[in-house]
């Protein structure tokens, strides 16, 4: 069953707001077999939400409204989801004794616009929130001759998800057709994002049950795979297949069949090898250690770095000669390779890498170009040589970089 | 004008991921008047997002379609719009030529799909998009017998916000009528939000002509304000009123009136002083770093660093005495100092910062809870130590550690 999440509130239109709600929700429905088929963002205006709602009755089973459920005039989810449905609204007794009981509670006066908040549409279950004034509604109804079920949910994060799962769930597993979804992710590094369309695309597309969907950033690629069957070993098995199809294309750009960070698969190996990791960073200035740090544990494995941005640092930290760097340049293959030999040496690390490079937007020669960036992966049998131009601004580069370096690493401990 | 943004991409109908780019386009449509009306995510079908787009154009003057523009199979939005526009596809002939030359830049084989990228509507004028492969477009039609704007932009941030400003922008600008809107951005560091908003709402609730949002995010408050006015003089001269006695009541949490990182002011100010500064980092294994050196140009007073991981490493590269580790533990206030001042003295830095802490989730003694972070700055004056416990996971509080280290070397340097 396919539905559609509409968050109602002006101030997820400006620069400074998002609706986050609907990523949560979107886990939950998943997990029952509903997909989210749209989202939409739609302001405190009547007209627009009305019409928003009428869109999303017409091309999807399920809708789910999110926010406008307050007291104040901005509030108009309730009138425009009746209107929208051609039902009428009505101020239920029950409901305005319990906001007057509220108001007690917290010992204050009680606006009259607070009533809005008992006005329920017709026909509409009303669902309890713990957290807060606004109730939810639920609807099972008829539009255009199709049903459909429509939630009019709280918009604070912290009322809408409790809600949403002691009402709306339970309602909803009751209704929509049992089914399982299973979900794989899987991860590359550094492949091209044609080259692993074209790579892939004449194998996922032979699995029309399965949504593969490819997202690349930075050179890593993730791959996502989602199948919706009756029972959850078939669907599993059916996702297990195609992965294992996908990871033998992608050769060794392939490095997670679970969803695993670069970061955390180099972690994996240098325990799996029992090798210890030191890093001499220059052009990324501390973003290699900073995304090894990231993950937990990571002392086991990292011993440490150096961010060396000046020629004088390169040489006091990670013992680079003086007229190395005067004869290549600092940014060179061989200050890349010193680095790397350097820091091995310096902390005792099974692995050093040494990264120098341009990363802009300033400080580019004829022979070198901003993106230019030399990388050296050294162990006890040697000591490889690598360099890539990559383009982009200068934090683009940065990342390019890093995801390149460690990939190196992971490379050479495979 | 009214505006729409339509995201594509069945990724942001995942848990997984979001869009983004709509709220930086939303700041920048603000910025010249055009107010955003709606925001929808459609998946990678080409029903749905014909559908979606018809629905867009009734609503709106101006859609922005963004996403969907790459090479593979799922890409969909120049087929969607032309259908949904009545229009046909052809393929450029200069674009093709432009995709060969970029694959031969990369020396890759281009694979046949990419030509699909080469595909303009009849009539949009092709946008440059120097960080990607795939051109916007801008068509400028006629719908049901109004005039409307249509943007397709790349989805990836990084090519969608620059072309977005470059070839987007000047065009709107030069066809929506004008309004003078002033917009300002004031900084702040390390304030508790209830505290800001105590301090604040007094002040900017008096300005009722001037839209003022508190952004608080993991020590950094950004405070905008938005002013619009016949002309652009008064809309400065009120908002740099309000902007004056903002600054003056958040005393020296106040860090930059013009939206400046907290890293750049720590460049400003080592420039200033024409001080240098080196940093020693344990927990936050590099971020500090990588924020400092994510500044262009940051070489000019950023010697460089070391993310000290290992005991043995805090005493080989900042000179940490082992016995003081071992009298008082990797994390604690006298290594925190031995750290600031080691590096300094080998660096020859003006200024050295030393960082020590348990950024969890394991390593936690009933003494020294997770989130425990000792920091020191040690300059010519002599060096001072602080410490705070900060909560959330291993990452919250590496961005804590990181946010409060820059802020002191910031009141170091004022």
């Amino acid at each position: 069953m396919k539905s559609e999440i509409i968050a109602v509130g002006s101030e997820m239109l400006t620069p400074f707001r998002q609706d986050t709600n609907s990523l949560y929700l979107t886990e939950k429905l998943n997990g029952i077999g509903v997909t989210v088929a749209f989202k939409s963002v739609v302001g405190d205006r009547r007209k627009d939400l009305v019409s928003a709602i009428k869109t999303a009755l017409a091309r999807t089973d399920i809708l789910i409204l999110m926010g406008g459920l307050g007291p104040t005039e901005d509030d108009l989810t309730r009138e425009a989801a009746a209107e929208a449905l051609s039902l009428t609204l009505r101020r239920d007794a029950t409901q305005v004794a319990a906001l007057h009981a509220r108001a007690a509670t917290w010992r204050i006066t009680m606006p009259p616009n607070n009533l809005k908040q008992a006005d329920v549409i017709e026909g509409a279950a009303l669902l309890h929130n713990p957290n807060g004034s606004a109730p939810g509604q639920w609807l099972d109804v008829t539009f255009s001759g199709y049903r459909k079920l429509v939630m009019l949910l709280p918009g604070p994060p912290h009322e809408c998800a409790p809600l949403f799962d002691a009402e709306c769930l339970p309602r909803l597993k009751a209704l929509v057709p049992p089914r399982a979804i299973a979900v794989r992710t899987l991860k590359a590094a550094m492949i091209p994002e044609s080259q692993a369309d074209k790579l892939l695309a004449p194998i996922y597309s032979m699995y029309t049950d399965i949504e593969t969907t490819l997202l690349a950033h930075t050179g890593d690629l993730q791959i996502t795979l989602i199948c919706s069957k009756p029972t959850l070993l078939i669907a599993q098995q059916r996702v297990d297949e195609l992965a294992e199809k996908i990871e033998v294309a992608l050769e060794d750009w392939f490095y997670s069949s679970q969803g695993d960070t670069l970061e955390q698969i180099v972690h994996y190996y240098l325990g799996l090898r029992q090798a210890t990791l030191a890093v001499a960073e220059s052009c990324t200035g501390g973003l290699i250690a900073e995304r090894i740090t990231s993950v937990p544990g990571a002392s086991r494995s990292f011993l440490g770095g150096v961010v060396v941005y000046s020629d004088e640092l390169k040489t006091a930290f990670a013992g680079v000669p003086a007229d190395l760097i005067a004869k290549h340049g600092a940014v060179s293959a061989e200050v890349a390779k010193a680095l790397a030999e350097g820091i091995r040496a310096r902390t005792g690390a099974t692995i050093g890498l040494g990264v120098t490079g341009i990363a802009g937007p300033t400080g580019a020669t004829e022979s070198k170009p901003v993106g230019l960036v030399h990388i050296a992966v050294s162990d006890a049998q040697g000591t490889s040589n690598t360099d890539r131009t990559f383009r982009g601004d200068r934090q683009r580069i940065r990342e390019w970089a890093a995801q390149f370096a460690l990939d190196l690493v992971r490379r050479r401990l495979i």
